[in-house]
This record gives C-alpha cells, structure tokens and sequence, in this order.
C-alpha cells in the first residue's frame, strides 16, 4: 500500500572495522567541540556508512534511524540522485559569491517558489535555519519600522542572538543576554493546556484570545512580527488545532503584524504535505526552511518572501546577506531533492505511511504501555509523550532534566539503540521522525523494537 | 619566482551560449533575493563557469577574480584535489548529525587544530563565519559570567544578530535594535589616525590607551570579551602596527577578559602564514574562521578554542548547536584544502607573489595615480585607499556612499570589469585579493588592468 517498494536493508559496507572506528573516535575526543554537548561526558559512536533509513557504526551494528538524524533526512541518506547531483556540480562549480546569477540558484529558486503557499515567491537562501530566522526577523523589522517579536513557549528556532531568545525551550536560557524585543506567549497544546481547556474548540479559541491580550499589553504598535512554526517540532509536535494559524493570521492583519511560520523542521514533506501550511490553508508573510529542502546533504537554508516584503527592498539594499547565500552545491542538492521527491511521490508516502502505518501503529502501542500519555502528529512527525501516570498525566521526567533525574528517558533511549532504533528523545518525549522514504516494512520494524524499549520506560509508571 | 608555476588561462567552457545565460538571468529575477542588494536595481552577471584564478559568463567575457568571490576562494576555482574530495565523500557520506564521530570530521578537526596557534586545540564547526563569530562570544559571556563585548569600529563579523552588532560598518546600522552588550572603540589606523598620530609607534601606544580608556569607563568587571580582525578586511585591510595586538592580549589578560581574534578572511593563507596571529606572535583565546579553512567550496566555519575555555564545557553542556556542526562534505572538502595548500606551498605563494610582485607592483601605480591614497597589505590581501587628494588624504567618495555621490567608484569598478578584471570594491577602496594561488603572470595581468582603470578615479581627484 505504500507509494515506496520495500527494498532490502543495507548491508554495512564497508566491511566493519573497529580499528577504525576507535581511530576516528580517539581523533575526534581529541579535537572535535561538540553542539549542546558536556565534553567530557559525550561517547560519540563512529559512524561508518548510511543507506536510506539506515546507518551503521564500524563493530557491525546496524541502526534503523527513527531521527532522521536531526530531522533533516526526510529522503534518507545517500539518494542516489542527489548524491549524483552534488557529484556533478562539484565538477562543475562548488562555489560563487551571493552577487551573481547561477543556473542551480536561480532553479532551486524556481523550484522553492512553485511550492510554497501564496505569492512567497522570492527565496533568500542562507546556510541553515537559525540564519533563516534572523533574516526573517530584520525582514520584519524593517517592513514595520517596529521593534518587538512575539514567539512562543515551547519552540526552537535556532542557536544564533536573535534565534536562540525566540526559542522557548531551556536552551535560551544561557543566552539571554541580548533578548530586548522578543516576547513569549503560549500556544495551543490540549494535552498539556495552558488555559484549561475541554477540547480542541476550546483550546483554539482560548489561545487567539490570550495571544491577542498579550499583543494588546505589549502595545500593538511595537510588534514587528509573531513567529511560530506551523507544527512544532523538537518542542513536541503540537499540531495545531483547526483554526488556530487562521485566527493568528486575522490578527497579523488586523494589527500590521508580519505573520512568520518556520517550517525549517515541518517543511518539505514532513508532514505529508509540501509545506505544514498546506494543511492549514494559511499563508504567512515570510516562510523559513532549512533541513528537508536538501535533507542536508549540504548546508542549506532560506526564507520565502512574500511580494508585499520583498518589494521593500526593490529600491533600497536590503541590509542583510553572507557569503554563501545561494551556494551553487547546495542549491544543486536541492533541486536533485526536490525534483526527486517530486518524481518518487515521497511527500505522498510520508502522508500515506504516517496515515496507515505510524499513527495506527503508535495508537495501538499506546493503548498496551502504561507509559505513554498521548500519541500526536501527522505523516512522518509524530512524538509520545510519556508519563509517569495516564492520569495526572505528570511527565516521566521534570521538565529539563539531567543526570539521575533523567535516568528513564535514558533507559529507554539505550533500550532502542540495543534493539537496532536509533531514537530522537526531548525530554519525557519520543519523536517518531523517520525519513520520508520509509517503506512499511521498515515503520513496522522500528514500531516493533520502540513497542518493547517503551517496557523500559513503563518501569517508571506509578 | 612564484612557488606556483605559470599556468595558460583557462578557456571558457561549455562554449558560451548567451540565450542560456539570458534565461538564468530571467530566473535569477523572479525569485532569487540577492544579499545587500536593491532586489529592483541589481542586473547580475550570469557566470557559466570558472578554474583558478577565472570565471566567465555566457556571452564570452572572461574574468581575472581580484575579489576571489567574496575573499574565500583561497585556493582558486575548482581545484582539483579539492573537487575530487567533495565528489568522493558524495558517494560515500554527505550529512550525519553532530553527536556522532566521522572520519573526515575528526581529521579536519585535528588538520586546523595543528595549525591554530597556541592551544587552541578544539574545534567547534559551524556554517559559516557569523555563526562562528556568535558562538565564540556565546562562549566568552559564559566563561567570564560578564555580558559586554567590545569591538572595533571598522570592522565586519557577520549578519546574524550578535554578529551584525559586533560590526563596525554601516550594515550594522538598520539591525542596531538588539545591540544591547556591545561597545565599539577605534583600533589603530595611521593613515587615517582616529589618535592624530605622527607615526606607527605612536599610533600603537595610543590606541592601546584609548582601548583601556574604554575599558576603564565600561567597567572592566563588566566585560566579557574583545573582538578584532587579527587584519581588518572589508573595512579597509589595517594592518596593526608592531605590538598592538600583544598589548591587547596583555590587556585582557590583566582584566580577565577573553580575547578573540576574527580569522573568517585573514586565515587559511590570505596573509601569507596560515593565520594572520602569526605575524604577530600572539595567540588568542578563541579564534574564528570560514572562507579559506575550504576555500567556501562548501559551507564552513568554525571556532578554535583555547583549553581553558574548551575546559568549561567539560562537565556541563556547552549550549550552542546547529543542525550542521561538523557537516561531512564540508569537512572533507576542508580536509583536501588543507592538504593542497601544504603539499603545493600555497600560502608560502601567497607571501612570494605579495612581497615580490603585488606589494611592490602597487606601490609603483601608487606613484603613477593621484586617486592612490595608500597602498596597504600583505600576502595576498591588500587596499588602495583611494582619495579626491593625496595631500587631504579625502576619501574618494564620502563614507557609506551610494547612488550618484557613488559615481566616481562605480566608473572604476566598470573600467576594471571592461578590462577583464573583477574587482573587490567598498567605499573609497579597493582591495586586491586574488587567491593565494595565483601566479607571477596573473597578478602582473592584474596589475596591469588595475593601473588602467585607475584613470577613471583620477579623473575625480581635484
């Protein structure tokens, strides 16, 4: 039933060689710093080789990737078609500055601008989506003359100033020096309501209501823009409840408000659609994406803008750039992804196997672990949010927890790895995010070994 | 002379085809946004190609790059060795996430570490520079506890938040609104002393008063970090004079401040050492690089950090990060870079060609054009300082310029693109920075353009 025909799993190649893989890790404690990481702490595995939702280490262990890395793979690894591509353009030309025209940029451009929603038809490229974000912020900014960004609790949008104090997750928390203009407010999450409320109806109406209180005490005036991803992601895949991205889109109109949705994570097939917006029906002003657009192969990012912004900037230098906007080998992976993803119909597998594989499969793992609260997500973007109890629905673990305090989450996490999974963990959360590619039979071998790791964690139910 | 043999210029291929060229362009206007651009007044140059020190367009024209893009292609266009690494690792690995260790990461990693000075022995990978830039002042705010950051007027870190407010140009100014922490003061600049110097020690010593003047109405207790060009770039190519930057490393040092010195355009060759603090014999606590670590074939940047620094992440997470730290592709194309540069004597080209044939070529039209102010540099890296009279030492055209009062250096810049030359151009300068492969030939061609064109800044000298 799936548009995408099993294929066999890799085998590793080449031939596994722990030397080697001792090697390259010894190297890499020696001198590689790594993100979000105590270095001291860290026991990094040496990966050797990846095929589709596979990767492998050099002793022989073969991991079915449940992360898509960070997210990013949403073709898997190695397509053989955007490998040729990046091979070709590399032969061709690896790299020339931002000021001129490119055939790879300009169709990558093209091929972007076909697919997001509205007229955002103008495509500002950077190397990943914390750049994507700061663009869009100065973007909006300087389209309003206004100085404040709301965004909301429960988000990331990337690690750089102006990112990382939009981020509402505790990663912010050390670089908060600089965050004058950024507000936080709440947005809808049922399971976990921050305004109490009975369902879905409820929630929705409650969340534009407190969204438009706090704009109304921020002073409308000085609010540039609000920016939230159309679904969040690593904050735990809170799909929005119906309505909720039209009314925040009223009020952006209503009160001069650039609307940003950051779709670095959603976009790009993730959710089953091209675009997360598309199954909102809503467009925003600026549009951010990164990850998926080129699943990564090489550092890529961008904002989509719409006509009415990027005419700001038709007589006057729009004061922003890097020296690799454009770069003519990522915009090469993307068109190969693209164009891929486009001829194979993966953004149609993503919708079909999240429909008839994952989401099904997820419910019913549910319904047998003491362990997992609730089940949320659509097509290959799905998280579990495990708790100690079904009923006070207390998470497993505290909110930003380490060390002992985190010793489930770990449990289970190391259980998953022993089965042959390789999880994405966020605190009392798992997030089911394979590629886009994957086969049925490769969702049901991973629901499998995540139904028996999730034991590990029911240990920990009261 | 040149460590590097003469080399015939390449000859444009594919065989130029204008109506390609036509519709890139068409493209590139419907949807690319370019970088610090007027998106309704740009007419960009469609390139088809390029090889070592060339590129060309559709229509035949061919350029000698005096700009190398944007100051990053070090070691030339399309570099063999350099091309046949990306397209290896292609076929092999383009993207893993960052907590896993990979052989081209830690070998890239281990290559800059052996080349950094002192011990700044671990390498944090980023996209880019600006990204480099905010994550070592992310780091420096943490290690001191304290949220100022001084930097340099005259100075470019980058677009992102943090980045754009550490800068001292005026693409700082519309971004200014988050810039709380930062504190610009003058670094030394004897042409156009900001301290009315008489002469280079003199210039020292009083910029070094006037740094710690500063420090001292900041509140020292306050300050986390000093941020300089080890050689400021695009603001004009200063080199310091003999004992400023070990009096900064002396400052911090007696104040308990990190300092950082900004490598994203002086390393990797560009000054004729592998880094520009050698010159200087002076090792920073962290040090920022990009652009040549692989000459941008793909997106990379970095910090390298000192031990003590590095030692406070050991036991706690250092909370920074980005999808793309440590990209594979990117470390095996910096990997080949660095192993070109060493094995074919680059950056030792770079110090022949600019102590044999550009420094003294320069210094020779100097004397033939009234419009040559200064003439500035070393290695592959130097400015004419362009000016309405060598006695008033005027800039050319009034800072920050644009349109009409722009005039006088936008004639210059077409005569140079007329005679086959593509210069870099900012302000009333225009810097000479080819790759550090370029030979005897190429640089006297060059040369030989720059002292044509030359005529048409005369003209406005009064």
């Amino acid at each position: 039933m799936s548009a995408l025909p099993a294929q066999p799993a890799p085998t590793p190649s080449p031939t596994p060689d722990p030397a080697t893989g001792a090697a390259v890790k010894a190297m890499d404690r020696a001198h590689v710093f790594h993100s979000w990481s105590a270095q001291g702490l860290i026991d990094p595995l040496a990966v050797a080789g990846a095929e589709g939702a596979y990767f492998w280490d050099y002793d022989g262990n073969r991991y079915l990737d449940f992360s898509s890395q960070l997210v990013n793979t949403n073709i898997g690894h190695q397509h053989p078609k955007v490998v040729a591509a990046v091979r070709e353009q590399a032969a061709k030309l690896c790299t020339i500055a931002p000021g001129f025209a490119v055939d790879v940029r300009s169709e990558a451009a093209r091929l972007i601008a076909e697919r997001t929603p509205g007229d955002l038809d103008k495509i500002f490229f950077t190397n990943g989506g914390a750049e994507a974000v700061e663009n869009a912020v100065r973007m909006a900014r300087l389209h309003t003359g206004r100085p404040k960004v709301l965004s909301a609790y429960r988000s990331y949008h990337g690690a750089t100033a102006a990112a990382i104090n939009l981020t509402g997750d505790p990663r912010r928390w050390p670089s908060d020096t600089a965050s004058a203009g950024v507000v936080h407010f709440w947005g809808p999450f049922l399971y976990r309501s921050p305004f109490h409320s009975a369902d879905e109806r409820q929630e929705c109406e409650r969340a534009l209501a407190h969204l438009e209180e706090t704009i109304a005490f921020e002073g409308p005036q000085s609010i540039a823009a609000i920016i939230l991803e159309t679904v969040p992601g690593t904050a735990g895949i809170m799909v929005p409840p119906p309505g909720y991205l039209a009314g925040v889109r009223e009020i952006c109109d209503r009160y001069g408000i650039v609307f940003v949705l950051d779709e670095v994570m959603a976009g790009f097939g993730r959710t089953g659609h091209w675009f997360a917006a598309d199954h909102f029906g809503v467009t925003p002003d600026l549009l951010t994406f990164a990850k998926g657009v080129n699943s990564g192969y090489v550092p890529l990012g961008g904002v989509a803008i719409s006509a009415r912004i990027a005419a700001d900037f038709d007589q006057r230098p729009y004061p922003g750039g890097l020296t690799y906007s454009g770069h003519p080998l990522a915009c090469a992976s993307a068109v190969a992804t693209i164009n891929a993803m486009a001829e194979e119909g993966i953004v149609e597998n993503a919708a079909e196997i999240g429909e008839k594989v994952i989401g099904p499969g997820l419910r019913e793992i549910a319904e047998r672990h003491p362990s997992v609260g609730e089940v949320r997500g659509l097509g290959v973007f799905w998280a579990l949010d495990l708790v100690k109890s079904k009923e006070t629905r207390e998470p497993l673990v505290p909110y930003n927890a380490s060390g002992p305090a985190n010793q489930p989450m770990a449990e289970f996490a190391a259980a998953c790895k022993r089965g042959g999974l390789w999880p994405f963990v966020n605190m009392n959360r798992t997030h089911v995010v394979p590629p886009c590619t994957i086969t049925e039979a490769e969702a049901k071998e991973g629901l499998a070994i995540l139904d028996e790791a999730l034991s590990a964690a029911d240990a920990h139910t009261v």
